[in-house]
């Protein structure tokens, strides 16, 4: 093969690979959670990476997670993962804190050439930045702080934080229900949130370590006051995903706007059961109307 | 054969007939719940049919059922109905309102030779004996309330009765934390009771069509009055349940009291999660403790 035989070959060889290149990049963001909690993420995606397709999958027949053993949530974590993966994504966000903090060792021991990101590291991260004391409080489901995953994240970071933890399961239900601001929500925070904060050292830090309690913010705020840094996983999260896709080179590389360039929806959603309750408990979550017919029903 | 013989075989026969039916009547009663709840029928169960034997299905692990869509819950109640038959029961009590107002149907159609009861059609006889007036709320699961099964058989039996259901699910989270009485089981309650009581013509009667919802009954009434009659299911279904072993002569036979007769313990608890988290929770629906060592983890 002469010079320009080979620099021929060459360029087909690296014409195949960037195409190749080019279609592993213009997959879409798989994102799993539980239910609909996780949208409160995949807003926080959709904001920072505006040149990404993502598929949400919320595994709504068997949530919630966060009362369940460790053992049941990997199990269910991985047919997520297997399911997201045979449809086609690059990089996969456990969009879950109980899945989080229990299954992504097990997802990265079974799937090692997928780029993943949790939501627990990511609030620890936020939380270990906003706290001066290191006195720092989560609150979480019970799998969650059953498991200790922030506790473990957060002293990884800072080893002299002293944090404390506290399952707030009520907080679910009402951010489900829609009943984020008012005299219940209110009654509630102040049950769960003044034995940790009316004490003589109070943390200056709390961390939402759950996706539903964004939405309780207004009644959050109101029993803490403005003294006390509230933080969670959303914004962290997204900011991390924009660092993975950098460092490995898979954001999508097509240069005109993308809505021009795909006849695929920004976002899929699926859903293992309710696809009626998921867009309509969803749309709160996610900040903006998710329409019935764009929800898909899978089975697991 | 001559006439000594053939009595002799007559009797041999009665004799293996009436050792298969003493086999089949010392059989327990198989009772189906979605979770915990249904330990408040259970244990209205225990008292009232002393003589018998309960195996306790709680399927922990893809609770809660109230939120999920009919088809999902009808495939669990099968599940589980088929465990409990492969196990050996003599009858069936589904203490769960969703999976009876939604899976009856299935249940008989599959196994139309197993006796069962479900909690609908007992709470609907409870409230029709209550309510004067004929007006009658039901508060119960949104799968309850949006598949109008109370409506259904309130108005079987009261053609005239005026039904109005909503649905409730703050107050399964609410039971389950074990906050059951105080301020935010109160604001609770009025914010959900409130519109349906505080109105010209309120219903007299009021229907817990929740098996979690009893634990909830202090805060209910301090919210009601005393003048509304509050029913539930779990007396009346159990006095049904003891009309069908007199009906088809299915009670237990032994006629030592039932300890001494068998070695077998008189519940036997299965979940198919979280063991620990259902006797600690479960302890409180059922009124006495539960050892979580009595509780079988199962797959179903």
């Amino acid at each position: 093969m002469g010079p320009p035989e080979r620099a021929g070959a060459l360029a087909a060889r690296r014409d195949r690979r960037s195409r190749a290149a080019r279609r592993l990049n213009s997959l879409p963001i798989g994102v799993f959670d539980s239910g609909v909690g996780g949208l409160t993420v995949l807003r926080a995606l959709t904001e920072a990476l505006p040149q990404e397709r993502f598929i949400y999958l919320g595994d709504t027949a068997r949530l919630p997670y966060g009362t369940k053993s460790a053992d049941t949530v990997v199990r269910y974590a991985l047919q997520a993962t297997d399911q997201l993966i045979e449809r086609g994504i690059k990089c996969l966000v456990v969009a879950c804190n109980t899945a989080s903090a229990a299954a992504l060792p097990a997802i990265r021991a079974r799937h090692p050439e997928l780029p993943e990101v949790g939501v627990v590291d990511p609030g620890a991260r936020a939380a270990v930045a906003a706290s001066r004391s290191g006195r720092i409080a989560v609150i979480a489901t019970e799998a969650t702080v059953r498991g200790g995953a922030y506790q473990a994240a957060i002293t990884r970071l800072r080893p002299q934080a002293q944090v404390q933890s506290l399952a707030c399961q009520l907080f679910v239900a009402l951010a489900e229900e829609g009943w984020s601001e008012g005299a219940v929500a209110q009654a509630v925070a102040r049950r769960y949130l003044d034995p940790l904060f009316d004490v003589p050292s109070p943390p200056d830090t709390l961390v939402l370590g759950c996706t539903h309690f964004p939405a309780l913010l207004p009644a959050i705020r109101s029993v803490l006051g403005q003294s006390i840094a509230i933080v969670d996983s959303a914004s962290t999260t997204a900011a991390v995903m924009r660092e993975l896709l950098a460092q490995r080179a898979l954001g999508c590389v097509d240069s005109q706007p993308r809505e021009a360039a795909s006849p695929l929806p920004r976002v899929q959603f699926l859903a293992t059961d309710g696809t009626a309750r998921f867009a309509a408990v969803g749309s709160r979550f996610l900040g903006r109307g998710i329409d019935e017919r764009d929800v898909t029903l899978i089975d697991l």
